[in-house]
């Protein structure tokens, strides 16, 4: 198929199942060559869905991704792209469409269903990790001395979208580390000698996205900067 | 729930379970409250696919929409919205994703998976019809003398997908008249004595989506409008 409405995308990795990172698949579409990397459990629930077979897996080819082992991102025609990544179990969830609706889901306990991944060309990589429930010695010692990390910044507070009238659950509940305070995100990596540190996936509840709020001030004093569309980053 | 980050939409009535018609079901999301009206169909297109769970149907309600009888459109609490539709299988095809990829699929022969809308509030209706394979007398009939028809626009002509190398698909095959030409849209409906006509479900393939094009002047001195993003109609 020809080059006329051609996408960069030639590959994508995903780190969970949720909604969030897997709707966007759809936009991509029928004659697209793409290669797809995913666990084993986020390919198991891509499967169980078939609105995802307009991937025509002629174009859209599916690879499971281990746990903790580097491999080669794959071009669609099959040969490394140049990039690796690594996945890596983070505390979390199976995806909120695939709970079975009784008792809130035991956080980390379904390896692979939220991963965090480590991208890495030549000598240089980086952690990207849009969802992650809580804080490990496993993960902090990942992070340590990292060159750049982009990590969850869904919530500032763990109850706002409760005190904003707009959910009912906690932030621990969706799977996401909050932000603020003495058990969040800014104080628990501030020890970890991070080169660069990025928030993504950050909800429209979470005043640090604004560009003039004093959320937003305390992030970037404390070193965080916070991605926007179109961001362009450089390692 | 509150308002603080509420959608105007209260309800959605779909015309088909195409990736196109469904997919942004996937952003209205968890908790706001929305009446989703299908054809059984169709609302057993998206039960096969579990990602639309995210539909928590505590507060997203489904209601089959039945063929060719008249039903009251709710709101979201289960009450008339003082809207009515009328749905009527039209020439068509099941979902892409849900071919068994094997033959094409036999255009029309499924009823229910591709359906037109008639809208109607007081004394005043028109039509929405955004994927059409074919005119059956049937449908020649209901639209004749409507004040305000929205028609498939996908193609400008049947081989525009092949002819710029971005398919191997025909419209007649993807389930979809074209605009032009002696068996096309505009010829078609042109004698049928109707208000207003306007494209929507436009192809990126289709020239007459570009204000400045040939086709675009064509269609419009045919008495057609061209549907473009934000529009609003007063019926």
């Amino acid at each position: 198929m020809g080059g006329g409405r051609a996408s960069p995308v030639a590959g994508v990795a995903l780190t969970g199942a949720d909604v969030d990172f897997v709707a966007g698949l759809l936009d991509l579409r029928e004659s697209q060559p793409l290669a797809l990397h995913a666990t084993a459990r986020v390919l198991a629930q891509l499967a169980a869905s078939p609105i995802f077979n307009v991937l025509d897996p002629r174009f859209v080819t599916r690879h499971e991704l281990p746990l903790d082992r580097e491999v080669s991102l794959l071009c669609p025609d099959g040969c490394p792209s140049g990039l690796v990544v690594e996945a890596f179990a983070v505390p979390g969830k199976v995806a909120l469409y695939a709970e079975d609706g009784a008792a809130a889901p035991e956080l980390g306990t379904l390896a692979g269903d939220a991963v965090g991944l480590r991208v890495g060309a030549g000598d240089r990589s980086f952690f990207y990790i849009p969802a992650c429930a809580g804080m490990t010695a496993s993960l902090a010692g990942r992070l340590r001395g990292a060159d750049l990390v982009l990590f969850d910044g869904t919530l500032w507070h763990d109850e706002e979208m409760i005190a904003l009238g707009l959910g009912t659950k906690t932030g621990a509940r969706m799977g996401h580390l909050s932000v603020s305070g003495p058990g969040g995100t800014i104080a628990l990596l501030a020890p970890l000698g991070i080169g660069r540190k990025i928030f993504v996936h950050i909800n429209n509840t979470n005043p640090m996205i604004l560009n003039d709020s004093p959320e937003r001030a305390a992030a970037v004093r404390a070193g965080w900067e916070v991605a926007e569309d179109g961001m362009e980053i450089t390692l």
